[in-house]
């Protein structure tokens, strides 16, 4: 449904769309996909509804271009030499606020990726399997390394442990993990079971 | 907030209230806080709406009784002598449809819990909080049988990684976690890492 919007002639300069989709980006966050309204997205753009729907088309495709513009930092560019310090960099260079938003996406999507199938097809397409390919690579390259034993049975999970630690605190205990929280949990658990 | 529904005189049996718990509960799972009505209740249930506001008050308050009322099977039970069983017996003798329910859970409550604090309280103090007091005491059988060395850094995480599986598969992957799923993640994670 994105590729609709794509191929409608564009109203908006560059400048202009990554402002709306940061709005849009920053509601889903806040009130979630079922709450987020098209009146809410035009006040705060100072857009008109008309001209979103004229663009868009709708709130599924009006989000999935949000979702396609936030590409999260990517992990692919991570390769420090060592599994510790290569997740260490991923998890703990991230800022409070990167964390926090990573967080309130989860939350704001978590009922709407499995009500819209659409927007949960484009929500793995465009977020967790570019994300979890780029994970392989970084375990792929421990592996390489020697660091971890190819027949590790917990290399599969390693992303279920990581975005399990980020949705038990959010979705369990209100609050995105901590800098001191994450650390802590990959000196007791990921790192432990890869045997490094 | 639920005092105030129990201290009114209830106008439905012990029965019929089930009945409309177990219904609300369907719908929080189908649908989520947000969407959820008590039009959609009403009607489920072949109830007046004046009914339930009389009774009730409003929504929160019939959704913090119906959680009340959920009480997922307890974990207190449970000692086999083993930890390697008690938590196959906690996690893989939950039917299907126990699992599927309480991914639904998880996935209807993630926006609401944050965007509504009374509502999150509710949820922590009348299902969170019970099944981690419950797990603490399974883990604490296992370091005084022995099982488990005491300054095991992991026995604080126990919780994140079996909360992070069913969120992830729920979240990320859209499907509760299977059977296959789980056993092979409690042997390749949650043992290997509390040294069993």
């Amino acid at each position: 449904m994105a590729d609709g919007a794509a191929s409608r002639r564009s109203r908006f300069t560059p400048e202009r769309e990554a402002v709306l989709y940061a709005a849009v980006f920053d509601l889903l966050c806040e009130v979630g996909y079922d709450s987020l309204t098209m009146d809410a997205v035009a006040t705060r753009t100072r857009t008109s509804k008309a001209t979103l729907y004229r663009q868009w088309g709708g709130k599924a495709e009006l989000v999935v271009g949000a979702l396609r513009h936030a590409k999260p930092g990517s992990v692919a560019g991570v390769d420090t030499g060592s599994l510790r310090s290569d997740l260490y960099g991923l998890l703990l260079n991230e800022d409070d606020s990167a964390r926090e938003q990573r967080s309130a996406l989860m939350r704001g999507l978590a009922v709407a990726t499995h009500r819209f199938p659409d927007l949960g097809q484009a929500f793995r397409e465009l977020i967790v399997d570019p994300e979890m390919d780029d994970f392989r690579r970084v375990l792929r390259r421990a592996v390489d390394r020697g660091e971890v034993s190819a027949d590790n049975p917990a290399l599969d999970y390693v992303a279920h442990m990581l975005i399990g630690a980020f949705a038990a605190c959010v979705l369990v205990y209100d609050q995105p993990p901590t800098h001191a929280f994450l650390h802590s949990y990959l000196d007791a658990v990921v790192l432990p079971v890869l045997g490094v």
